[in-house]
């Protein structure tokens, strides 16, 4: 396949990671990234290394703003504020007010082939009126994005005729889970003709990325008991530490809303609620307090009901397990886009299918 | 995606149980299938029961041509020879004397989506040469094979460019292993920005089925120390009795010639010499002698080693673990065909890029 061209949205937690990540990867050049206050563009290549120097621990975040998700990716992150912060303090950066608009116009110009989109969770339809507005403009490459929110697919899919007239190709919930996880579901299930049971485990120890990755935790807040969306994002910050304080650092997770269960529906592995995903996060170790494991119950041909399993070292950092995929998803994509594949798909609908 | 018509070329084990299989699975309708004597062929679908039930222990084979792996699927198998045998003992299936140039002529002239060929291993050039008659008459759909040999995927890459010209897309080794299991090591290296090792471990119990599956045992044994698929032809069927006793039933296999290897390398995931393929076989139970894993290590980008890995349930039989995935991949090529991708695809290929 050709060279790949991405820009990302967001340089928090994700994007900074991606562009990490990407600079280990084969055929994958970032060309441009923005945040809040800048955006910086090199049709060549960024220089990623210099981007990321120039903006650890440094990220542009408006005061109050600790609600969006939208975090570094420094180990020693202090959030900035003001007009010197984040991209633009970057040789490679300029300020501008309508970042997201100068990528839509880069992307569209330039034909950039592929935009992960790791913004903050700011409200359910953000991901999906952002994709509208690239649609809008006449883009015609991939969108990506590693949403976790499973009411958030049905938005895209609403929007599905505009993005297919406009030649895009979203490939949606394409990180760790949904996304790696939700695609080795979608594999598992091939041993059988029937799936019951589609179980998603997952174990993330975060000590030294906790800082990084307060937007995240917060969004899973929202899946305790007794919590939501609403709740977990009226938190303050004493609150949440509190709440961690009472679980000794742990907070385990039940019958999350996760899209993993939407997009396997979608890829007629199984029905929405026949997937259940949970996990346990550890904000005080690095160690991983569970194994994530994807556990496929189904019956054979010949039929017998067993079940595979798919398994991820714990040594694989969260980090590790939402990038890779990603940028392997946003492959996936650019290869059907230029096939002339257009419209919504889930990981599990980049499988064989079923 | 719309329905799927296809063709099985052959109607031993393999052939067989894909017919089953199909029976379970939305989307995929068998209309043409055959053996060395006969065709069946429904446009509108076969009567896979019927087909199944009229040919059960009744495989169209000649004398001394046990050698070819061309075994029936059923649980009392008895080889039949003469003109009834096979295929034409179905009420569908009509006598001749070129079974694969009338599936060629039916899979050209009524457009078949896909043929899978379930063809005995005679010699390593005989599915290349095979679909090089596809692809001179013209055929616009997708092969798949389940092969098992490293050679043979050259040996296709140097017809890529007539099948190209035909518009066909051929996903070769889509069987269990490779193809199952080598999609599951190229989804579980997505945690990784470099993997070092694949080992793929295969467990089979083959009590109730060893005498329909006698072909791939000999295949098999081609892969001990000792032997090669020159001498394990070249058996008489007491020559393999007889290895089998001395063995107590359970053969072990280390680094055998499994395609895999060259299949993960062609989708740039490792090296083929990184891959290892083993695993233990027994004839005398059913139950699976040991778990097949695929475990795949590599390096994160943030410098961690890990192994990741997937696991079948001992209670999946080999056969469901060869046809569902075989089916899987078919649609995954037909997806790719309609889109106007052609060539030579692994496995490997159709999931989320590395």
């Amino acid at each position: 396949m050709d060279d790949i061209t991405f820009a990302v949205l967001g340089t928090g937690g994700i994007g900074r990671r991606t562009l990490d990540v990407a600079q280990h990867k084969e055929g994958v050049t970032p060309v441009a990234a923005c945040d809040r206050n800048g955006i910086a563009v090199d049709h060549d290549g960024l220089d990623v290394a210099e981007l990321l120097d120039a903006t650890e621990g440094n990220i542009a975040s408006a005061p109050g703003d600790d609600d969006d998700a939208r975090t570094d990716g420094g180990t020693t992150a202090v959030k900035q504020h003001g007009e010197d912060a984040g991209v633009v303090a970057s040789a490679q950066g300029e300020p501008t007010e309508t970042p997201i608009q100068d990528v839509i116009d880069e992307a569209v110009s330039e034909n950039i082939d592929a935009v992960l989109m790791a913004l903050p969770n700011l409200t359910h339809d953000f991901i999906p009126q952002t994709a509208e507005r690239f649609a809008e403009a006449g883009y015609e490459g991939v969108l990506v994005d590693v949403l976790k929110r499973s009411r958030v697919i049905g938005m895209l899919d609403e929007r599905e005729e505009t993005f297919v007239e406009s030649g895009m190709t979203f490939v949606c919930g394409a990180g760790a889970t949904p996304g790696f996880l939700t695609g080795a579901a979608a594999l598992a299930a091939q041993s059988f003709v029937e799936v019951e049971a589609v179980e998603i485990w997952w174990g993330v120890g975060l000590k030294s990325g906790y800082e990084d990755n307060r937007g995240t935790v917060r969004e899973d807040i929202a899946h305790l008991d007794g919590y939501d969306i609403g709740t977990a994002r009226d938190m303050s910050e004493a609150e949440i530490e509190e709440l961690i304080d009472e679980h000794d650092g742990v907070l385990e997770f039940h019958d999350m809303e996760h899209a993993d269960d939407v997009l396997l529906e979608r890829a007629g592995i199984c029905d929405a609620e026949d997937v259940t995903v949970g996990g346990v996060l550890d904000v005080r170790q690095d160690e991983k307090p569970t194994t994530t494991t994807v556990s496929v119950t189904g019956t054979t041909f010949d039929g017998e009901t067993g079940t595979n399993t798919f398994q991820l070292d714990d040594c694989t950092s969260m980090e590790a397990n939402v990038n890779g995929p990603a940028l392997g998803y946003m492959k996936a994509g650019v290869r059907m886009n230029r096939d002339g594949r257009y419209g919504v798909f889930g990981p599990a609908e980049l499988m064989p299918g079923f």
